[in-house]
């Protein structure tokens, strides 16, 4: 039985790997695990048949036989306690690396997703550039303390993919040993396979 | 060898168990785990020792032997997963109860606390009712959707500790299914000694 995962038919990110699909795409490409995908459109996103699935109407969900699961930490967790790769065999070892994907996606996430959200919603207001500093501020006080503690070692598929959401805004550049610790994960062949799939959706979308 | 969790010396929600140690303590209560706290002040979680625990500055923190934890997410889980009575059996049913952990921390969390937090912090600016009112429609379309979802079941208890930060603001009232499953929770005898004893550190802190 081959796994299914959901993903944005049109992404608005343009293809650039930010939508939540990736992370998912990378975890199974490195476990080498095939996965199919079922575009799905932002209309049917809220339509009964995917909110069964996901009841908040977002992507990617995960179907594999009779288990149906939504949230890519959720998922990404699940694959990697499914297969091998992906955590530490020793006990200690493995609940720090789970700890790290909360503090990606609990600490991080949500103030970066909050800058990034800014620069395109809220754009015309007239608070625009107070909020924009405010942000800036408590991002970069973030990424000071990661860098600090993450230091030069290799870390977790979904930091990455949070911390990847800042590139645009040149605030990554700030933090070499951060930009350095995205790009060495962004060089990875399967990372390169799951970005590539992604593309070709969003390619053929507008094409 | 006794657990030990970090909580606010003086929480600044004045007891009313909305920090982030709450969830650690019932987890603890609901599997019979003793455990000790160690109060920290604001000046004292930026310092070095603490910062060595926690790279962010905040609490809680978990150590147990050779393992230190921080990540209130990830500490529940490791508590769950080493202690029959948090988690189904179940494998499939174990996975779907991990994704309502995720649900409640990555989809619920960050509106809810930033509709709490804007209340807070963004009293005197000028752009404080429209962000209050945008904030507002998220929280209640993701209510809606959780109380469609949730039924009369029971669920997942940090998912109920992210709902009742929404309690001093009536909108949980708008969706009895919800308050009620709080109140269910809250009701639990675990609850209640959890309770109780970040009560007890506020009250002594404020005597």
């Amino acid at each position: 039985m081959t796994v299914t995962i959901t993903a944005f038919e049109r992404s608005p990110d343009r293809g650039r790997g930010l939508a939540r699909d990736m992370r998912v795409r990378w975890a199974l490409e490195e476990v080498g695990q095939p996965y199919e995908v079922r575009l799905v459109s932002f209309s049917a996103m809220k339509q009964p048949a995917h909110l069964s699935l996901q009841p908040f109407g977002q992507i990617p969900t995960y179907e594999d036989g009779d288990l149906n699961l939504f949230e890519s930490g959720a998922i990404v967790l699940h694959i990697a306690e499914h297969h091998p790769g992906l955590l530490p065999d020793d006990a200690n070892a493995r609940a720090r690396a789970i700890m790290w994907m909360f503090a990606a996606l609990d600490t991080m996430e949500p103030t970066i997703f909050d800058r990034a959200m800014v620069g395109i919603l809220e754009r015309d207001e007239p608070w625009y550039e107070q909020r924009l500093r405010s942000l800036d501020e408590r991002v970069r006080k973030l990424l000071g303390r990661l860098s600090d503690r993450l230091g030069d070692a290799d870390g977790d598929l979904l930091m990455v993919t949070v911390l990847r959401r800042l590139q645009s805004s040149g605030i990554l550049d700030e933090y070499p040993r951060l930009a350095a610790y995205v790009a060495r994960a962004e060089a990875r062949p399967a990372y390169q396979r799951a970005f590539a799939a992604q593309l070709a959706v969003f390619t053929a979308a507008a094409g």
